[in-house]
């Protein structure tokens, strides 16, 4: 069965499920149908699709591909209500083992895209990696073909690995947006533009497309210099930020004493 | 007097000194000397600017505009060491004071430039913020000119506003990078390459162009997805990483509950 020809219904709604069904319907794919508890956000997705939308799960038609894509704590209800078929299951958790999909048939897999995505913000695709994960062989084969149609950049990965990799992606991304909320706190507190610090870390991350984040790694911490790290906590008027610098210096300069 | 028509010494050859020296000279200023205690340092610069290296304070030879660009904790020294003078004084400090030029001339300042330099990796000034401050009107006057020469981007601190938008750098860039090295570290451990975590770390910076930060906020802490969120610290087996990890969750957390 080549992939192009399958037919995929998708269930689920939300920001995943709606740019991973609209990028394979522009790359060829016939999608069935889109399926969400509200009937709206199935309809809004399924319409730009030229899917039928259902709100009710046994509604749902045969497909080849069912790609489930739903918030981590809906999914074991959704599939325990959902029939044991011969087709291919797919999840796109990065968090959720493989195997919750064991039940709902022999052929089934992960396909985890490890980017961020909102809904009205474009996502260039040709740059998203996408992990995949497979029960066998034959299903790992078609998944790494159906997955490279999507994006050129896919990586096999068991659970453990995905798991670790959206850990990581909480450092990396959640945690890094946090940081920028408490420098635009520190510079609104003393008027003065959050447009200022976009340079430095714009900067920060083209820095590390050619440098290792250890090589690239600035700052008081790094130098161990102690005076401004003690300035800069005497500065902070907020407990837990106050711990977080300390922290965050300690780490630092542990990272650079293996 | 012209901007233009100034004749510029250098004290200092590290990383700003270096950016700072070249820029100007390529806007046209003519450089008469770089300072460094390493004369080596100083001559691979001054070289680049048909300039004269010395490595001995007082063998500076006189000139318009003093550029003090050496580390932090260099400053008092060689500012201790320096004659008196009419010329203007000017210090690259993010964190120091600009009045610890008071005793060396009556026409002082700042010209902190808010990024981050490394002396291979090339700068474009255009985007580079410049921080002005001076010690009178007409010492501002002509600070704020001489920056717009070198980037479009300038702004008006005080020492005060210097030093916070310093410490928001070091949460936005320093300790945003601590994460990347973070996050680094948990895929070598499962194997996994660290270059598949890049598109999500542009995305992230992407998303803070045209959104505030948090708006931008995503992640199991926002979501308040405790079993994610228990989970992640099980996983994670560094105890500084674990209160890290738990610390920015409740920071997150506060942070959308104001």
């Amino acid at each position: 069965m080549l992939t192009s020809e399958i037919s995929i219904s998708v269930i689920g709604a939300g920001n995943v499920a709606w740019h991973l069904a609209k990028r394979l319907f522009v790359r060829g794919y016939s999608i069935r149908c889109v399926f969400s508890r509200n009937l709206s956000h199935a309809t809004l997705l399924a319409k730009q699709l030229k899917a039928e939308a259902v709100d009710n799960i046994t509604s749902v038609p045969v497909s080849d591909l069912y790609l489930f894509s739903v918030k981590d704590d809906a999914y074991r209800e959704i599939i325990s209500a959902f029939p044991k078929t011969k087709a291919i299951c797919v999840h796109t958790s990065g968090s959720l083992e493989m195997d919750i999909l064991e039940n709902l048939s022999d052929c089934y897999g992960v396909l985890y895209p490890f980017q961020s995505f909102s809904k009205d913000k474009f996502i260039t695709f040709e740059q998203v990696p996408l992990c995949v994960e497979a029960s066998n062989h034959q299903t790992e084969q078609f998944l790494m073909e159906f997955a490279r149609v999507i994006s050129p950049i896919t990586y096999y990965l068991n659970t453990e690995q995905r798991a670790y990799l959206h850990l990581a992606g909480v450092f990396a991304s959640n945690f890094s947006n946090a940081l920028y909320v408490i420098a635009q706190q520190i510079l609104q507190q003393r008027n003065i533009d959050f447009k200022i610090i976009l340079p430095l870390i714009k900067e920060t991350v083209e820095k590390v497309n050619n440098l290792s984040p250890i090589e690239a790694q600035t700052g008081p911490a790094v130098r161990n210099d102690v005076g401004i790290i003690n300035k800069h906590i005497e500065m902070i008027n907020n407990t837990d930020l106050k711990v977080l610098y300390q922290l965050l210096s300690n780490i630092i300069q542990k990272q650079h004493t293996i």
